[in-house]
């Protein structure tokens, strides 16, 4: 079914009926990505070919004060289960694991397509969430999973679907990485680094989640399953955080010319059609120019080396508000795009 | 039509009937090209879900000795046209223009979806090319014709569908890198670096293409274009290659700190919905601790800067034929993929 002219909106853009989404969750990422719709309406509707509508975004407590400037006020809902059954696409960046994973479900039966930027929930429960959307005929997308806007899923399992990835390294946890620098750089005792990195917010709620590696853990899985197709999983991950180290530690690293960095690793042995995958997290000595040790404050890098490709190498911020709705928005677009085509 | 179960090659790899491929050029990039296809033969089904088949090369010279080991010889021949008519992909590596873009044409127009890696075709005619690929329903891809393996295209036209592109910095030809890292980093005579680089072999058979800049700047006019949607042309660079440089340019940047690279950009002023755009190519002063600087040898790098995603980087090397060849096989997976989901 084709409505092209119904509401043309200057030029070409936004030719055709609506493509509406929900939005799930209204925090950091979810603030900036409502924001955005509205900020760039006219821009998207012309690189979908139509008009986004945001028919609802669920939040957990009504009555919070947020800033969602230019957004309807009741456009609010507490019954994010409202908002899942007549959509096209369901954006899920609320987290936790059950309740998530039950509304993506149904999303998901109800003919949606969905986004998620949900880490734990995708290294947990991804290759179920991935069978039913491939049963359904629809597409789950979370590029905003890992590492925020840098486009290490893109490169995995778009750009290098023609070559065979050897190994994935990288710094994954932005929280670890500015607390190891801080020492590094600053020589600021570790203890202090860490509550330094606790007062300024950089730790998770639980902190650790960083400090134990368990996000990088998250990480490194997704990218192992992207890379590889294999059935990776959490309990997989040789773990260790940064937690047992001391100051002895980072002064021995100093008198070799290296720096410690806490290390998320993905690595093949075994041919690419039947691949025996290690992964691993731990703090790791590199030199100290080599680019990791180059990565600063709470800058992430991920280096994937491949047969034909050889080594690339991808850096930016792997957290912040503004940049994990990047990649959550690119993911919006893609799917509005894909079905604006399927209607002809 | 579905012609599943119709050649099973182990576990579901490769179920349906296989995807015709063309290649066009037996150089370095097309060898590697058709020796991963060969090598990568089983890999390939699985992840297209269908065989690919190459049904022909076309090279030149018949008589010309060429390594294409595990390539059947009589798959050989010197009448490109015959290739374009009745296959499901053509992968264009022969480069040159007037007879490139005939055969594009002639095989999108026989309903052949195209792969190319090259770059002055695009820069001159992609315009055009898009448009006629476009009219009749088919894909244009050409990841390769840009720094290689490096996903630049990825990122810009894919990954950052979402955001808005504020500007493009990049490292965008290793020839001249080699020869500019070569004087700064060993000290060695300017004139005995270009030399040196004409040696080794990395400069273009017409070397003007590197050191004017030429190269670099079809790669920005590409960037430019798939990042705003603007028709950016060749003449519209404001292009100044590395020969006028000479010691004492590079003596003087060293007394401040300072490093020289030949740096490409674009940047957007005014609306992402009105874009005006400015292309250059032109030697630069980096300051030595800037990741440009830390960019040695042949090696290419490309800053990315967006509203939401702030700066991302990527680097690889931007050159090889196994480099490129990547680029190349990610298309062909991408499209073939796209032809037998289609088949449904």
């Amino acid at each position: 079914m084709s409505e092209q002219d119904a509401q043309p909106t200057g030029s070409q853009a936004g030719a055709g009926a609506p493509v509406r989404v929900a939005l799930l969750g209204a925090g950091t990422v979810g603030a900036a990505v409502a924001k955005a719709m509205v900020a760039r309406a006219e821009l998207y509707a012309q690189r979908v070919g139509a008009p986004l509508e945001l028919v609802g975004i669920a939040v957990r407590d009504l009555g919070r004060p947020r800033d969602l400037t230019g957004i309807l006020p009741d456009l609010l809902t507490d019954d994010p289960g409202s908002l899942v059954e007549d959509v096209d696409i369901v954006i899920e960046v609320m987290g936790g694991i059950e309740l998530s994973q039950e509304l993506i479900t149904r999303a998901l039966g109800a003919g949606a397509d969905v986004v998620t930027a949900n880490k734990q929930l995708i290294a947990q429960h991804g290759v179920e969430l991935e069978a039913t959307a491939e049963r359904l005929g629809r597409t789950l997308v979370y590029e905003a999973a890992v590492v925020a806007a840098v486009p290490v899923l893109h490169v995995v399992s778009q750009a290098l679907v023609g070559d065979e990835i050897r190994s994935i390294h990288g710094i994954v946890n932005g929280s670890t990485n500015y607390i190891l620098d801080t020492v590094a750089r600053l020589g600021v005792p570790f203890q202090e680094a860490v509550q330094q990195a606790g007062d300024l917010g950089y730790l998770e709620a639980d902190p650790t989640e960083d400090l134990e590696g368990l996000d990088a853990a998250a990480k490194i899985v997704i990218l192992a399953r992207l890379a590889w197709g294999v059935d990776v999983t959490l309990e997989d991950v040789k773990r260790e955080g940064i937690t047992g180290l001391t100051d002895q530690d980072f002064e021995a690293a100093r008198g070799t010319g290296q720096v410690i960095k806490l290390i998320a690793s993905a690595s093949r042995s075994g041919s690419s059609a039947e691949p025996r995958v290690e992964v691993a997290v731990r703090p790791t000595l590199v030199s100290a120019d080599h680019p990791f040790a180059l990565t600063r404050e709470g800058m992430n890098m991920v280096i994937i080396d491949s047969e034909s490709a050889g080594s690339l190498r991808l850096s930016g911020a792997g957290a912040g508000g503004d940049e994990t709705a990047s990649a959550v928005l690119g993911d919006l677009i893609t799917l509005a795009r894909a079905r604006v085509a399927a209607r002809d």
